[in-house]
């Protein structure tokens, strides 16, 4: 059983189906904290998180919550975000007064909506719950902004496919809790951190990888509010199968840190 | 004038003002890109961006306008971003039957609006031209979400203040066009660099500031789509008055890079 956040028919889910495979059970969650929480009580094996979008960048809400539970990080897939317009069989563009869906996703499909005329745009909860709004009240004036996969969960139809303004719409998905899989592969270590309020603090921090030359693949500061010149860093670095450079630089990075958490080792996945 | 995208009352208004002086002359322009060409064609002496929200993350789209025009950067403010719910003098929060605003405010207010009954979520272009609406149209039964600026330039009153879910939402501006202004204090100079597609390249990147102890403000490594291992960076350092060993770095870093820009050098703001 994989926990995600959202309705069924939520991209998470279609990430959860992509990750585990097609046939696996799904537990939809109000929000990311129940997420968490069904991991931490066992009511899920696994959960399944958006840690990063291509476009709106870092989800912080789960960073927060990544440090507040004390669940591993076991994998991480990147999906394809395509928007639809999805709406009641036999429905046409031309009938429809509303187009529902979550924020995110209405503004991702600004340009798009634009070009329809007289439509009002109603923000939801969830891209699959305003499908399920639609589908359920057999709305036929209006259509949802949601995944194909949504579409088949609520039998609507795609009145239009991939609406987002940038195609460049990619979702990076964490998977929580479990084991990471064996892998003879290169392997991911995510980690967040938080420094001592000195000048040049942040180079000194980068200075254990940087002669190490290890790969990098994210790093982020975000200004921790109130305290001017206070930050919290995530840091994803990749490591060779049996390499001990890593431990080392973690090792050194640790001594100069005020906070310092590893959040979990899993197989790299490129895609 | 200063430029600034959204309706007169928006956030990146208020923070003109907040920077410029009550009394400077503002330019409202649709879309962020109008912004960039009002400076460009001497419509604007300047324009007013933001960059980053606290919540939120970094405002990719600016940082590619930054990097498709040559305005430079001029200087930085910190605003807060505290949400009101606005409607028409004499409305009272039972009286609402619909709330308006843009997606993300309304995202971030989420907490307060689903504790208002039987009340529908609208999603507008803007924060204050929603506002604007609710105030042209004579709607005794809206609200909107926007600032406090916005309800003194549309004659609305203030229903509740600070909304908003978290109160740590700070969104950083930036000036552009113009020339920065002399000072005798730290200066922060902001850099967008791209990557040699190899390993380690990151920590290579980082060594010429970690070996001169230079003071990153800001680092974030955003991946570029549909080209796995390669990078846009976005990197902050301050520089001490008359220091020479930021300049250093810069030079030995443009080398390692596959793109380089300094998108400008400006006095550092901390509030």
């Amino acid at each position: 059983m994989i926990a995600f956040q959202g309705e069924p028919g939520a991209y998470s889910e279609a990430a959860a189906l992509a990750f585990f495979g097609a046939h696996t059970e799904t537990l939809p969650c109000d929000t990311f904290e129940t997420v968490f929480q069904a991991v931490d009580k066992g009511q899920a094996e696994r959960g399944m998180i958006p840690i990063e979008n291509s476009l709106a960048g870092s989800i912080h809400r789960n960073y927060d919550l990544l440090l507040r539970y004390q669940i591993p990080i076991t994998g991480e897939v990147h999906h394809r975000i395509r928007h639809c317009l999805l709406a009641l069989p036999g429905v046409e563009v031309a009938d429809l007064r509303r187009v529902m869906s979550h924020p995110q996703a209405l503004a991702q499909c600004e340009q798009y909506l634009s070009q329809l005329n007289e439509v009002e745009i109603v923000s939801g909860q969830d891209t699959a719950g305003s499908a399920r709004i639609v589908s359920e009240r057999g709305l036929r004036d209006a259509a949802a902004i949601a995944s194909k996969h949504a579409s088949e969960v609520y039998g609507m139809q795609v009145l239009a496919e991939g609406i987002e303004d940038d195609p460049a719409n990619f979702t990076r998905f964490l998977s929580l809790g479990g084991e990471p899989p064996k892998s003879g592969r290169e392997s991911k270590t995510s980690i967040v951190f938080a420094l001592k309020n000195q000048p040049g603090a942040l180079s000194a921090a980068l200075a254990p990888f940087a002669n190490r030359g290890i790969d990098l693949t994210k790093i982020e500061s975000r200004p921790l509010i109130g305290k001017p010149w206070e930050y919290l860093f995530y840091l994803d670095l990749v490591r060779a199968p049996g390499e001990e450079g890593a431990s080392d630089a973690l090792a050194e990075l640790k001594a100069l840190t005020t906070e310092f958490r590893i959040l979990g080792t899993y197989p790299q996945n490129l895609a």
